[in-house]
């Protein structure tokens, strides 16, 4: 057996890189900065694919493809824009390699320079909206729900598996609506629903709420969030979705009629997940012996171990196993029976354990004497004997009964760790335990550039969801409506 | 209405460009030989891709992710595959935009050139068996068995939608096996499989064959292919499957111990389908009025368009409809309920026949009486008055019939369209009416280059299932062991 993970005590970080490698789920390659997602970890991103684009077409979205390349001139038009992303993108300039004439290899041909350098999309707005001007012309053409799965690339400086690639996957909702209100309803709207896929798939609890202006998307008006607690007591941002006002309608000039018959500017919203929340996903759940997996996005929801010392019983086994085997897949339960002969059930054990298969069951020849099954549960680690007959409907339960579980483990920790924080000293003392702190703040830029300057915690959010109660910010002592989230974040 | 179609007959090229565009397929983007798939267009992407996808998985391949960019000095390893693919390729050399010190706008900094230049991946060899170097010790590795949906830039210089783009999507199987045999078994596995995919589901007739080494892949000992007659009596390659041998694991060093305890380098495949596809689909079936879909990959298999002149009229039908609506849907029919009012129905019929869609059911007050509704399907533009019970019933094996008949009709045309040619006066003749020429060929690559220099026509493939049948070349009349296809071709 290969040495024990990292615990999460000792060394957080170093813990979360050691799952990721140990269990297949992605590494870095030879490209800096960009990630090899490995089958297993592709299969956790396919099953969060399925689920979110059934709930985009159940709200009305349909999926299209737009360019990888986003012309300079594009990124330019709209300031804020072009200003948030300039600074960190891919750059063609040349559309040809040749041969070196003085020597080996090839080198760039300095006779195929483009004559508009192309961005590798760090997010397709600017594409997009250049796109909708011949697609909207009247209020009938509206609203336009339109969303890609695709690859961007942003050049970022510190990478870290998942959390912070160059290369990462996504997907970008791109709507167009004849009204102000419209917009507003629909990126609040699939704001719900990431927070449903948060809390109903990965199990993670979130905190719906707004970005303060300085933490904005460059270009909206207002940036809805998701943020979610890891166990370091960190924050991390799951997903957002930005009101973009009539901003890039104009930077692109996207006029309708509307049913009044007056040429308006269409409204805008966008929205994205990517694959940072397999990351999420990792932080949230996992303990000191390896991934813990939700069982609704668990790429094997149950592996079946023989427990064997001769061919014969395995034999004997699997003869019992392969019809429980065919009833599990049945009953609409992702399975796989490991009957491989090179590594004993004790490794087998530590391996699936490891990579956070929901429930183990475990079949021995007392077992089959018996007539039961020992089942295992990752997320408690517990295990009991349980009578073969009705096991297929007692994993069905359990699967169910795990997935609630994670949910709840993670929200009791999140509330455990999340504190009402009235004065600045206590703000700086907690802060260095890590953990959500509900302080009050004016409102302004200064004063929240000031405390992440004095403790590294940034704004998460302005919660959706909290009442309104008047206080003094924590740090100004000047009036604030309500406490916003404050915390250290990934 | 707007205006007709032009008519293959008279302009071939120019009918399909109108029925890509009419029938909101794709479109031309901003970028360069870039396109936007729109989402009528996407959406018959998604099915070929779930299709396909089932049949990979089935066939145990697993899906994973790899890097968009390709170091230079990676592409440059197996020295064919370099020479193939350096003239079109996009270069990114830098990594930041700045604003412009002279003026508006931005431009690259030049302070944030790269190291080392990346190509935007023309096809992924490189990268991915830099990778496998890794993942590859034992000979209990193997065989790996992965694949990748992802985009891909090849910088071509005449573009056409679907047909040839400068990026297109695709998915790029990439396989390492510990025999010559494995992998040259692999190869063929999955040309069935595409072939399987090309005849059940686009309804494309295929014929299975072998690349002349001057058609291979770049780095490829054998590239197989699917190859289907258009309309026009061109061949459109539909897909293709390599057998690299130990190419590519020679270029990236990757060795495995063998059963033998022995080191050897791995054996490798890959093989790709792409967006171009939809372009086959397109030529292959639509006719003068439009887009003729394949039951099993259209978006909308059925439509239902009220008859009506009043509003009351239009309750009293959709009344009616409901029920069958979810019927259908029950069935696993995909199915539309067009009761839009700005549209007059006759509008409608024109609108649907054109995007294609299989099977219209037209139910008007006259029907509603009758207990009938109107049948019309799209490939044969026939009618009929059916009784409203067992219409399901009825609409599936309709559906059936309809997939059954498309590749039949394609058969035919190809068949008819297929010239067994013995001399160069008859070929030359031949090869300006079009279609598929069966004739001998010498083998060599000078009479390969030499016919295509007169005539335009290459040799499409070397047909796998034909029986052997010595002759003499067309060209040089030199010995030959079986006839080849030539066509000109997309």
């Amino acid at each position: 057996m290969s040495k024990a993970l990292p615990k999460r005590s000792e060394n957080y970080s170093e813990w979360y890189n050691e799952i990721v490698k140990r269990a297949d789920l992605a590494e870095n390659s030879a490209v800096r900065g960009c990630m090899v997602i490995k089958p297993y970890g592709y299969a956790i991103w396919e099953k969060m694919q399925r689920a979110l684009d059934d709930m985009f077409k159940a709200t009305g979205h349909q999926n299209a493809y737009f360019p990888l390349f986003v012309p300079k001139s594009f990124l330019e038009k709209e300031e804020e824009h072009a200003e948030g992303f300039a600074k960190e993108c891919a750059v063609v300039t040349h559309y040809r390699l040749k041969a070196n004439p003085d020597g080996k290899g090839l080198i760039v041909d300095p006779n195929a320079k483009l004559e508009e350098e192309l961005i590798v999309r760090p997010t397709s707005e600017a594409v997009i909206w250049n796109t909708y001007k011949n697609w909207i012309q009247s209020w009938r053409d509206l609203p336009l729900l339109i969303n890609q799965w695709c690859n961007i690339v942003r050049w970022e400086m510190r990478t870290r598996l998942f959390l912070r690639t160059t290369e990462f996957l996504w997907q970008e909702g791109h709507t167009a609506h004849a009204t102000e209100n419209e917009a507003i309803e629909e990126a609040e709207r699939m704001l719900e629903v990431y927070a449903t896929f948060a809390e109903n798939w990965i199990g993670l609890p979130v905190i719906l709420g707004l970005k303060t202006p300085n933490e904005r998307f460059a270009g909206a008006i207002e940036t809805y969030c998701i943020e979610a607690m890891m166990q370091d007591g960190k924050a991390l941002q799951a997903g957002t979705s930005h009101f973009l006002g009539q901003n890039f309608a104009k930077a692109f000039d996207v006029k309708f009629v509307n049913k009044e018959n007056q040429l308006e500017f269409a409204w805008a919203t966008s929205w994205g997940v990517t694959t940072r929340m397999i990351g999420a996903l990792i932080m949230a759940h996992s303990d000191d012996n390896g991934l813990v997996l939700p069982p609704k996005l668990a790429p094997v929801q149950v592996v079946i171990i023989p427990i064997y010392k001769t061919p014969e019983d395995l034999a004997t086994i699997s003869e019992k196993v392969n019809p429980l085997f065919e009833e599990l897949k049945a009953a609409g339960i992702s399975v796989k029976y490991d009957d491989s002969e090179h590594q004993r059930s004790g490794w087998k054990f530590a391996e699936y354990e490891l990579r956070g298969v929901p429930v183990r069951l475990g079949i021995g020849m007392r077992d089959l004497e018996n007539g039961t099954v020992e089942v295992a549960r990752r997320d408690t680690l517990s295990k009991e004997s349980k009578p073969i007959d009705g096991i297929v409907q007692h994993v069905r339960l359990l699967l169910d009964e795990i997935q609630e579980n994670i949910y709840n483990k993670a929200l009791k920790f999140r509330e455990e760790n999340t504190f009402m924080v009235d004065t600045w000293d206590q703000f700086k003392e907690q802060i260095e335990k890590g953990g959500f702190l509900m302080a009050h703040w004016d409102g302004t830029a200064e004063t929240e550039a000031a405390i992440k300057e004095e403790t590294k915690a940034t704004i998460r959010c302005i919660p959706l969801l909290s009442a309104e109660m008047a206080g003094k910010c924590v740090y100004s002592g000047k009036d604030s409506a309500k406490r916003v989230v404050f915390a250290r974040a990934y």
